[in-house]
């Protein structure tokens, strides 16, 4: 049996919906599982949908995708531009890995341009709010069951 | 009637499949093209797909979209990292606007980590391969068909 | 009835009083905190007074303000410096938040000089003491309260 | 008899209330004067109020202020980021002196977080609006009267 | 006979009006075309004014100008910031050359704020909106038709 | 009545016609002022010309603009790169201000190449000589006048 | 009684053995935990060895050894070169501390050449992989068992 | 039969002994053209030789190269510092590639110091005039008639 | 007759002997004044020394200096790493200029490493207390009568 | 018979317990080359003590180890900060490398904190006094009789 | 009797074809002297071959070409990138001085990118390996024996 | 008996008069040395006057100072910007030093303005030509004799 796709949010993801909806939209964290858990179904995975505003913890549960989970969608919030030890630790993962985030980075202060996590991922996607996530789910998923044509870096 | 989907690509990207396949692959411009017209017609779409090594003509036919075109997407090269010009006329279209990139940038040489494009597009694929186009008329389909809840930046 | 001002501390705080007493004097931080909730009682306010050495509880707390508090003093300690992570928690609320600091920061060394924190509060108090949370109550009370004049971000 | 508290008021301070109101609010330096002359009164001390927008004023007052002053609230306005003369006064001052910005400076342009006046300055409140004047003035009251437990540079 | 005056615009000008019309207003390309040629007939000058989204083809238009125009008008747009190749254009001339723009480039992003044309021109102009282009070709004209004191650089 | 046109002058420009006339040529700040009068007149307006080497001064001079002025061509002079509390003052001002440099600031000292006032101004002149005052004063008195089709900020 | 040896081991360094032993081996955490006490044993000491992915975590048994170690060897990984709060924790302990890496950190990325807590620790020890661990413990217990010529910071 | 050596000049070369002459010498582009194909056929190898002021125009003779030449004399000029694109052109080249300037860039303004071909060729001539590229077809065509002992990137 | 030699004192000089005292010394400002003009009558030379807190009427006594002083020795104090304008004032004299400083600036602080006057004087003295006064008036005596080989910048 | 291992000293370090002895303790190089012989002599080796004030020397040392040396140990000094040739000759050997500092280079000046050494040793031991000698000596004994378990690079 | 050509060679040259033959190649310096005296005799020149690790063996060698050689090939190694004293003895030459790199320094680490021999020579050649020294020498040679148009800088 | 005064020259310096005479003068080493002699004996004290282009060789005589001399006139050349080592050296005197430089390091290019020996020395004397050297002895003489009042640090 294949493991399920973990998605992993970081810090202040919680209150999506409720913080800053200028930027994050008004679809809760909920709803955003359900999303995940939907996108999943279609290849006939499923999905492993956690939060955490504790560094420590995201670390341990990258560290458990690596007997435990087929694929790692990561949107690590602020963690994502200040933690050497969270990339670290997707750095070990030989699971294919998506860097998710809701805004565009780029767009926003200078010190959200840089994520430790992007050079340790195999890609990233940006700036499509909740849909990033679902294209997430979708790239890993053809790569898990084979249905796409595994080119490496590309 | 809509307008079709300018999918944009900037130097060297004639040469894919031929050059440094260990980054991008053995698929060609050709292969990719296909791709690409299969995924818009999925949503009832065309697609106008184009390569051009001159930053000028890429100006041009991003200029071209603000008429002709329902979105895009748009793999600038060497020129995302160096064009201002090219950013501004991305600036001045209504329609959404992906930046896609074959390889992830993040992993390669610094100078590649900047693109002037990103802060004037809605959002950002990378490290996906030929499969970030896929996605990237995926997610501009929905926006565009309103298959998608239209949250703005999010 | 109103919620409690929230006075967080963050790592190395609890060490008040035993810890490069030069800097930070003799009182500790059981001291500080009758200050706070003597200071905050002369407004008819409580106080809910807390240290933590693990960022993740420091963001949990500040989440935890935005329906539990009135205002929020914090001194976030080393993570001022260094966690985007807990001010994107402060940025995300709507109560009024000074940041305060015992010690004058700009006079200590240069990694010291920048909080990620500064810019999230309404205002910042460095270099006072613990005389510098006596003013933030204080301040915050007046707000709270509405005898002070009620300017925004002025 | 006590010498009174120099309340010193940098550049475009004197046309505080009229200009850029949504930053700096409507009371005007004569407002201010009022309110800080009955804060000191309150611990039955002087206030000697003043504005200029010279630097070699602020220079001169400042160095008057080694005689004359018991303690030194000072708002150097625009100098406070560009001026080492000015600092180097306060520097050679030995009564407590506080630096106060009616902004969170830190919000504003990058040129504004760095203040010459902070690492000579005892502590610095900002952002507080008029309110940071007299929190000053009660915190420099307290040290002068000997109300306040007397740590050095906590 | 006299040479005209070039007026040389560079990429995405050809939007004026309909683009950003908050920053550039609503004038168009061939509004301000027929200000310049009144302009320089008042001084009786003709005007060749022509606009081009591609580098090398205003590097061809400058290298044209060594022979065949009196003073230059370049507006270059976002390749002032980046093409020293046209630069190197430029400083081949021997005939005045004032670079202008339409917006005040001091107050866009900061990569707006370099220009490598600026050090080869005789002057620049920015931010008076189409009257800077006017104000150019009334200098040059002075400059060309001897009516000014031709002071060398100042 | 319409009043007068301030023309600012700053720090070592009553040197003018004696000072590195290689640079700044031989026609004094007598010469200028009467050039700028002259220009001012032809639309009907008069000019209020003077000079400082005092920061303070000029700043005192540009809150007196904010009553008594209809416009400022102000040259800072050496003031132009460090006076962030002269810049503080134009900001505060809602008549049209021109930056007006003799020289061409971006041939010089890199420290010459960033001024405070351009992003306080509505636009900026340089390196046409005393001609640049005199086209500064002629775009002010279009405005002044209703002459121009006042677009904002273009 | 002497206090034990805390040997203290941060993120990720659980996964010793099984990641990138290219770099760091195949030894575990569990052969590095005997090593260290049969090192500590043969100086008549015992070692406390502990590993945690949370810096909060770290925090606490760093602020324990204060009273109950008799010296630290600390092995921060990723938190080395992000954690000020840890280095504050660092700083505030009055027993020797030896840091250790064990790959040359300088041969790695840039970003990991910096650690805060080299400036807080007595010396630093790197590159020597689990033998570093070893030497670290040896000279520590020199210090403690006062067999070596107690010479400060030298 | 041996393809030809690509002698490719970009901007501004066209003006080769009609600017700055006291910089570029006063041989125009045919006198250097002759002495390239003299210089080739003294190895039996022809030359193709050729300019554009067109950054476009550059990649595809590069990219032309790939196929049609056994070597490349690349004089990017002011494209040099700028073009990612026409470096990534010359990456992707398997032919031996050589870059030369005609003067010491190392003496000229700082932002001709990096050249961006410079990392993707084989070697760099500079400031040797028009003897450069004579020394750089010499070299090639060791390269390419084998009389040189083959040692890779030495 | 010989013009005077001007020693031209900047901010907070006038507190010589009783501020910081341990980098000035006991002496104060008195005392130099009469240490400069006994040195400068050992060649038959007067000697005019001022001190002022004002920029601006230090670079009114540098203008005077033009007509009316045989050399100029300058401690510009805290303007030396501030003031433009100063420097473009001294930059405009042809008279000899010394910049003198009591302390070593390059053992303090960074901000006081770099001075504007340095570029523009013939030469530098520090660190020798008010006897670094003396031999640069004593420099300057020798130039001014003659009595010193005369080489020019050497 | 195994080659010595080479210590080897730079500038300096014969004044080793004559100058800032707070920093350098009080032994003098004698002693350090007596303790380095006894720890080699454990583990049957001999030792090879040097110091030399030239870099050209001690690059010519380097080079002799290549052929005569079973271990190098080196403490460059200052030469550590500023030489690439010191450090390209250490690249150029296949013995084990170990770099020592007496002093935690990471508590003083910024310009000590880089080594061009680092890279090109095995490993840094930093901070511990002559006591780190003795560890550099000891962990390289254990690789070259083969007492450790020789990972490469770990 | 025309005076030999000088070729010099720095630190670690001596390995040559000892040490890293990947980057290096396989000929000897021997190897290399025999190529160079040859390429000479071509022109009827003699050549004077030296190596040294010593920056101060170049500098006095460097010296003695000014009145000994009618020309210099120099290969400063590791010293280019940091000697400003060799490189001023070099600027005091007035024979023409070409700086060759076995290597292509742009494709190694970043501080090999800058040598401060390349602003004092005529120019420089990298990354040919041996054939660099040959073509060095053919350049001088052209110059010396009036050989070449002695065009100076082009 | 007082031990001689040192005056130690770095590289290149005993090019003296016959380089670069523009920046350095007329006058010979051999002019300078006997200058340094007569100044030194009217203060009834000798000379050791030294030139060497070996960073190990002067550092090899800054060390014989501390033994052997009574003051130290340091010109280090070229090795003031580079040599840590060398400005170690100095630091561990306890004679009074002053560098000197002939050219006024300020005016040339940015390499030069920061020289290392600097903080290390009691005081600077730059710009003043051979001049310096004279006020340099003069000032040492004062100090070593006593005639000086003695302030240190001043």
């Amino acid at each position: 049996m294949t493991h399920p796709i973990f998605v992993l949010n970081g810090p202040n993801l919680n209150l999506l919906g409720t913080r800053e909806v200028e930027i994050y939209g008004h679809e809760t964290l909920g709803d955003l599982a359900r999303l995940c858990t939907e996108e999943a179904a279609k290849a006939g995975l499923s999905c492993s949908f956690r939060q955490s505003n504790h560094e420590g913890v995201l670390i341990d549960w990258v560290q458990e995708a690596r007997e435990g989970a087929s694929g790692l969608v990561l949107n690590a919030g602020g963690y994502s531009h200040s933690s050497i030890a969270l990339a670290d630790a997707v750095r070990a993962l030989s699971i294919p890995v998506i860097e998710v985030h809701l805004s565009n980075i780029f767009r926003r202060e200078t010190f959200r341009h840089h994520s430790y996590i992007s050079a340790t991922a195999l890609g990233v996607i940006c700036g499509l709010g909740t849909e990033g996530y679902r294209l997430a789910i979708a790239a890993l998923a053809r790569r898990i069951t084979g249905s796409t044509r595994g080119q490496s870096g590309s």
